[in-house]
């Protein structure tokens, strides 16, 4: 056992031994919390930005690119809303202590039903530093410690924003234990946390497809997978074209880099000969790449053969695989065999292909006629949102903080045998 | 790849093709469904219990005791049983395609949640062929396939209602394919279903311990953890004399090798000086065994000394551990210690104590007053289970049929975008 170790698991132990506590404070007492967190972070803001200003400068100096440097890069304003995000979770109803269902047995035996919280989340994240304070806040809310553990790039940033929160919680009843930050930034640490299955109850990786693969292929400890979302976009034979490129824009455009965005265009083969001017110049005016099958590569000009991995990949980019199929059994087989369950949508306006596109695609969300965009905890009125599960169990889709939560069922008696 | 690897993983590419014909039925053609299966195991009981014969020959042959055999061995009875129990699931709410909640957000666009199958269900298990009809109807009411892995003592058993099952299906709307056997016994077998993420969604394991920690540290598909049971029994200093020791005695001696029977007793000191002459005669007049900690050895005549194996194992026979402690917060901490978070009881007259004992210990049900037996899903008046999980995702105690269901959204617009 090396140091690291020891210290990694005696941070997962006072997670444990301090959530205890948590589950006693009453909604008022967690919401104090959360305040006094928001108001030390914009109060302290200048210290949080000097910690990023050295991210920023290890991040240029190792290359990194505009759109890397700009998710870790924080302002005044961007702390200002970390601090209003942590209100806005204040002001969020307390999922914890709900009697979900309670009913007597004929033997007199009451039984109920009530919303505990899971105890301690262990949150593996990458670049950025909101997820810090975002994930800490929700963990609070829900009467859950959490161990943090961060990439490699916010390091600083993390690491001062936890100081700065351990330093409001010294002003509370709760004990600064149960946030614990792993400074370790090495693969080694991470893998600890996989098997810690007696002092961690949940593992919430958020990143990209490499890091959630590892600790779904590794972790003993049970794991809410999130957010890898190879989207797909099928236009339909009866799709309307405004609704199609408007939708289609907006799904690969706007902030490429999320998860929500459109990755894969199914076209109608139709739908495409009538409509291909209007497609082509939308295409061109948003600077969108194409890599398409080849029936594609044959009517759009510049786009390039797509190969295996065009399908399987998410760009996070201006780019976009098109694939032209038959019709929408065709379309459901595609996105059946490259989808990742996160955001599947189509467009038509007949309701009957509609309905089966809904009914037979295997995903979190599944839209007719609008954006994936929308798969966001925000968007959906869930307030802050720990992550997109892309899993069936538990949690699909965006997770708010009823995702934090497990049950417990109370029976209360007078001797009652069986 | 052997003949054995292509030919499991067919298996279960074909109960996947298989589940999707299933979200399409109705409740009553599901319905129609099971009582045809129920119909055909009383009709072809002779069959089945020829199989069983031979099931427990070779069991006797290789000196299974006789409680295992008990588990294994069939009649026309017990095969009544079954068919009623897929009767009974006939008659439970069909859990799917409920809209589960429902609202519009400001531009228009319709949200609704609804509840869908997971898909494909694998099942793990041990001895008791009733788990093969158990399960399987469970999986079709919730429009799931699933994926039968029984243990090699009772194949023959297993084969034989499986096959009455696929006829009864032949005459049915519902494709054979949707419940796979998996006809070899073999370790290697069970293992490549734990990494079939793309084909299974979920792997439920159902036996002793060691099979389901293979399951859970091995699998990289989605596992519901179920049934080991280190439950305790912690009579407080205020506990009725009465209630405890009938309590104590349900708890033990009914069934000992089902997962719900208490397995540890706490006791408290002062009540056990108090009435220890009540205690040692109830223990005896039910030969109860016991491994006590010193205090316990020192007045419980017979008591052996515990190691720290009686502290964690599950007897499931007639075997308890006893231990003493000074109070509740002591009480707690061994059961955090030694708990599998199954099902733990408190017997006391002092309300207090039992909401501490209630708050604090983190298991699926914790009880007041009243024996753990009740932790079992016909008890709760959920119907049939397919088990008792004890993780805290997805679903956590006795489950019944939404724990076999997930959840999708479903998005409605007219061209909405962000």
């Amino acid at each position: 056992m090396t140091v690291t170790t020891v210290s990694v698991e005696s941070q997962a132990i006072k997670a444990k031994k301090a959530a205890r506590a948590l589950s006693l404070l009453t909604t008022e007492q967690k919401n104090e919390v959360l305040y006094k967190l928001a108001d030390y972070l914009e109060n302290r803001a200048e210290t949080i930005l000097k910690a990023n200003d050295l991210d920023l400068s290890n991040g240029r100096e190792k290359g990194y690119n505009e759109a890397y440097l700009d998710r870790l890069a924080l302002s005044k304003e961007r702390i200002t809303d970390f601090a209003n995000g942590l209100r806005e979770v204040a002001e969020l109803d307390d999922p914890t202590g709900d009697i979900l269902s309670s009913w007597k047995l004929e033997n007199g035996l009451l039984v109920e039903k009530v919303r505990v919280p899971l105890g301690v989340i262990g949150m593996i994240y990458e670049a950025r530093p909101n997820v810090t304070v975002d994930a800490t806040g929700l963990a609070l809310k829900s009467s859950n410690a959490i161990v943090l553990k961060g990439g490699s790039s916010a390091i600083n940033s993390n690491k001062a924003i936890v100081e700065v929160m351990h330093e409001a919680l010294d002003e509370t009843v709760v004990s600064r234990e149960v946030v614990q930050f792993i400074a370790s930034t090495d693969r080694e640490t991470t893998q600890q946390l996989f098997t810690m299955k007696e002092h961690i109850d949940v593992l919430i990786p958020r990143g990209g497809a490499s890091l959630i693969n590892a600790v779904v292929e590794n972790a003993t400890v049970p794991v809410l997978e999130t957010g890898v979302g190879n989207c797909h976009l099928y236009i339909d034979r009866d799709a309307d074209v405004e609704k199609a490129l408007s939708i289609l824009v907006n799904a690969k455009t706007d902030r490429p880099a999320v998860c929500n965005a459109a990755e894969t265009l199914i076209v109608q083969e139709d739908w495409l000969k009538l409509h291909k001017e209007a497609l082509i110049a939308t295409l061109s005016e948003h600077d969108i790449s194409v890599f398409g099958d080849e029936q594609v590569v044959s009517v759009i000009p510049n786009a390039k053969l797509a190969g295996e991995d065009d399908w399987k990949n998410e760009y996070l980019s201006l780019s976009i695989a098109i694939k032209t199929v038959k019709n929408v059994d065709e379309a459901i087989v595609h996105i059946d065999q490259y989808g990742t369950k996160h955001s599947e949508a189509i467009i038509t306006e007949n309701k009957e292909t509609a309905a089966t596109f809904m009914k037979l695609v295997d995903a979190a969300a599944i839209y007719h006629n609008a954006s994936t965009r929308f798969t966001d905890g925000g968007a959906l009125g869930f307030g802050a949102e720990i992550g997109i599960s892309t899993q069936k169990l538990h949690a699909r889709g965006p997770m708010g903080l009823p995702a934090l939560t497990t049950v417990k069922y109370q029976m209360t008696g007078n001797g009652q045998i069986r």
